[in-house]
């Protein structure tokens, strides 16, 4: 398919957790060489991942916003993919396939790493059997966390274990008790049933509750002190493994 | 502790999985400033972290290479701590010690995520209740792998399990047939025995391998297609979750 040369390449780019240092060298070059950087968002927000990478961008770059419809939160965690969250997708590759077909390099910005969670991920198996498709790999929310906490969280042999908090607390207890190191995701009100479920598994003490890490205004605390108030949906729960590790550093 | 302000400061800094662009901001920031960049290797090799790195050091930086006693992969699947490598990592510590009293800053190296399954975790429990410890993040190896194949991993509310190659078959089958995505690390000659415990639980055909991941000699190929020879002891086997996802992308 000769024709392709000429059509421009879509690029996922991860642009880290949240400190704008932790971008890649990769990234920086994508971003800088981009013709249109493209970036989900809420509406009347531009997001983190635009202001991440404002001062790598070329003057002059077109910006595409993919702005989520208001339904995003409810329909992800329902109905799967059906509805107005995959005519948002949909439309979204549509609106980038018309830039690639015109010869336009897009980059998509994807908050942490593209492939791990990710909305990138919507538009990469839109994309990738008609356009050149390229990722970079980016620093994700979990691993931002455990460095800024300076938590080791597996070694050797360990078994980690990524669990969304959205799993009933019985599954969650069990899912604990059955790994060696894990990461509990999605923690916002589900929080209540997270410390409860940790506790069930033996492992409350050992738990670090992190928010916003590695941004500016990023905290961490112990689970076990940290109050009851609602927790940001983007917060995370660490639980190291490695139970062999010498001193006394918990 | 006043005396602690004239001291060095010890930070472990990720180098990700091979890829010399995938070093962040942070890590060459960190390896430029460094009065010693420390760094783990074989005897009669200086390791993939210092190749990565080479052209951000400033001329006249420090080396400290620790080498790992030729017993390091055997203890290290056996007694846990004990032992040479124990002894190994102590030695290494009070090196590392040594050049911080003198009021050096000392970078660590750590291929991959320092937090995530890497040798720098050993030194910083040894080390951070002494002196000023930093981590920087890194990409890790298994990111690296699934944005190299494009292989969307994880989703909404999948579960990811990180399984070591080195458990048994049944409990590597138990689990695999009890997650969405997983990601199977240390395959070397694991490999017949993981293929097996694929094949159990029903994953075989989704699951993808990869080799040397990001490296300029990396490879990849659907785990059913891939021979039956010595795996490296560093490659992986990735397997997506997120089932709901349009499309013939697999």
């Amino acid at each position: 398919m000769n024709a392709a040369i000429l059509k421009g390449k879509v690029t996922g780019v991860g642009t880290g957790p949240g400190d704008p240092e932790l971008l890649t060298l990769k990234a920086v070059r994508a971003i800088n060489e981009a013709d249109v950087i493209a970036f989900f968002c809420k509406k009347g927000s531009s997001g983190n991942g635009r202001a991440i990478v404002e001062t790598h961008m070329r003057p002059g770059t077109l910006e595409l916003p993919l702005v989520y419809p208001v339904t995003v939160e409810t329909q992800k965690d329902e109905a799967g993919y059906k509805g107005p969250i995959a005519d948002f997708f949909d439309r979204s590759a549509e609106d980038i396939a018309a830039l690639l077909d015109a010869g336009k390099n897009v980059v998509v910005l994807s908050e942490g790493d593209p492939l791990f969670y990710g909305s990138y991920m919507h538009l990469h198996v839109r994309l990738q059997n008609r356009y050149q498709a390229e990722v970079v790999a980016g620093i994700t929310a979990m691993s931002g966390c455990w460095s800024m906490t300076g938590l080791p969280l597996v070694q050797g042999d360990d078994i980690l274990s990524v669990l969304p908090g959205t799993l009933s607390e019985e599954k969650l207890a069990e899912r604990l008790a059955n790994t060696d190191g894990a990461v509990i995701m999605k923690v916002g009100r589900n929080l209540p049933k997270i410390r409860r479920a940790l506790a069930s598994a033996g492992k409350l003490s050992d738990a670090l509750y992190v928010e916003r890490g590695t941004m500016a205004n990023g905290a961490a605390a112990k689970l076990e002190e940290r109050d009851e108030s609602p927790a940001p949906y983007f917060s995370i729960v660490l639980v190291p493994g490695w139970k062999t590790r010498p001193g006394d550093v918990r």
